[in-house]
């Protein structure tokens, strides 16, 4: 089965039984048909190139999310995505923010002068007892919530048959509301002013979603009235975020680079990743993660 | 029992029978004789006064460390102290730092544009197989030791009977070196340069001890010269922390104000602990905690 793998040193070290690899670059791909491609750094303008191959059965991308490849998919390509291989990095990513903003560490990393008292100190609290809801509770919410229950967190999962009524009492009751939802069309700017005006004063939002989950108006006004406590975006809309965006430089804003589930290691691991399915695809038998297109994640 | 008590809502709302509270304040000591002294927010040079009064037979501290106590204590006078007011909020503290590091969350605080590529986004991990070494392994270590097991880090405990060669072991396979140690004539700068150059390259240092335990220039070497990854400080020395010092406004230095232990409700849980240590003194039971002054904690 010949197969379009990415030119990287971590790739080229594969060796399946079954699959003749065909290395691709950001600008060059090799001539002549593949059963599939493993995704990783694929611009968008490649990908059409790849799909327009003929005889290409399947994708596996090694990314998180899948935004863009549903709509560019033709009829009988099969998607397979990589969660595992991102999941583990997302919850600890998640648990990292959470007690961030708890521990005043964003701030405190702003600071060049010793703060005095509690007044300059800030509102600090623990996990302990505190309200935590993951709107988007699936594999990396799970995975939170091992990580958090030794920290006395309470963890609400918000899923997608969710009732509006369980989504109100959730939200009214959040002390940190975390986004981890994919988007769609019926999860774009979910998070909208109705949304954030539901919270608590003082609430927290984490969004290691999709920066379209968010409103970003809205967002800006729930800041600047002191509604919401503070942010942590991890992703943003627009994405990268402009120098001159008003989010940038607050004392109670975190903003990372869309690299909740970056390590050093990652290319290594989703190499290994991609070796296992692979095998399995020689093999004739079913990898795991194939993408529900009519879902969308 | 007559009690010296510090006149706040959260301390004067207490009634323990068989304790007649006698409140003090920072400038204001009522006159007469006391049992005990409830410690808290009280100054130095107040200290002296209470333990000039006859009579005196303990100290309860609700601080976390016992600094100054021991060396000013009369003969015949025991010290309780409160760790189970702060250990819980310390090792959530810990873990929030140890985290905050791997995702890069000191450096993005302070970024006021969005990092683009491994290069700017600096090394990223998560705490999985991360070797963490805790120097003064006690109650917040063991708690510790609980809340990061799920992530999957590997804990190792140095304690004061731990020996040179466990230590030397340790401290070269650390990755992160978190200083839990209390503050004696042994541990007076004992991460020297000596300690700090058998640390790995790229080796973190986390300080919720006392700020006397690391020798500051050695620390600043060790930053400067690249071989320390970096730094979170939430004790120094000197303390508070001048203005001008070279340890600010770096990217990998976090300097926290002496808040590990600090949470919005301290002075509610400190006076709870405390209803519940004067409870059992009036009763004639010997409380938890008797310091042992010989050992220094």
């Amino acid at each position: 089965m010949r197969v379009l793998i990415p030119d990287l040193p971590e790739f080229r070290a594969l060796d399946v039984p079954g699959i003749e690899a065909a290395y691709y670059r950001a600008d060059q791909l090799p001539d002549g048909d593949f059963a599939g491609v493993v995704a990783w750094g694929l611009p968008r303008a490649m990908r059409e190139r790849v799909l327009a191959r003929p005889n290409l059965k399947w994708v596996l991308t090694l990314t998180a999310g899948i935004d863009g490849w549903p709509d560019l998919l033709p009829p009988g390509v099969t998607l397979y995505n990589a969660h595992e291989l991102h999941d583990a990095a997302v919850a600890q990513h998640a648990a990292a923010v959470l007690l961030a903003s708890g521990r005043g560490l964003i701030r405190f990393a702003q600071a060049r002068h010793w703060a005095r008292g509690a007044a300059e100190h800030g509102p600090l609290w623990t996990l302990k007892d505190r309200q935590v809801v993951v709107w988007g509770y699936g594999h990396i919410g799970r995975e939170l919530g091992d990580l958090l229950a030794p920290f006395g967190a309470q963890l609400t999962g918000l899923r997608s048959h969710s009732t509006p009524q369980e989504i109100g009492a959730a939200l009214a009751m959040a002390d940190d509301l975390l986004l981890l939802l994919p988007l769609t069309d019926a999860t774009r700017q979910i998070v909208n002013a109705d949304v954030l005006g539901q919270l608590r004063p003082g609430a927290w939002l984490y969004n290691l979603g999709r920066g379209e989950l968010v409103d970003p108006a809205a967002l800006l006004t729930a800041l600047d009235s002191g509604h919401l406590g503070g942010a942590v975006l991890d992703v943003t809309d627009p994405e990268p975020l402009p120098d001159h965006d008003p989010l940038w430089g607050r004392s109670n804003v975190l903003i990372t680079p869309h690299i909740a589930s970056t390590t050093a290691d990652m290319s290594q691991r989703a190499a290994g990743y991609a070796a296992g399915v692979l095998g399995q695809l020689a093999r004739g038998e079913e990898p795991p993660n194939k993408v529900e297109l009519e879902k969308g994640y």
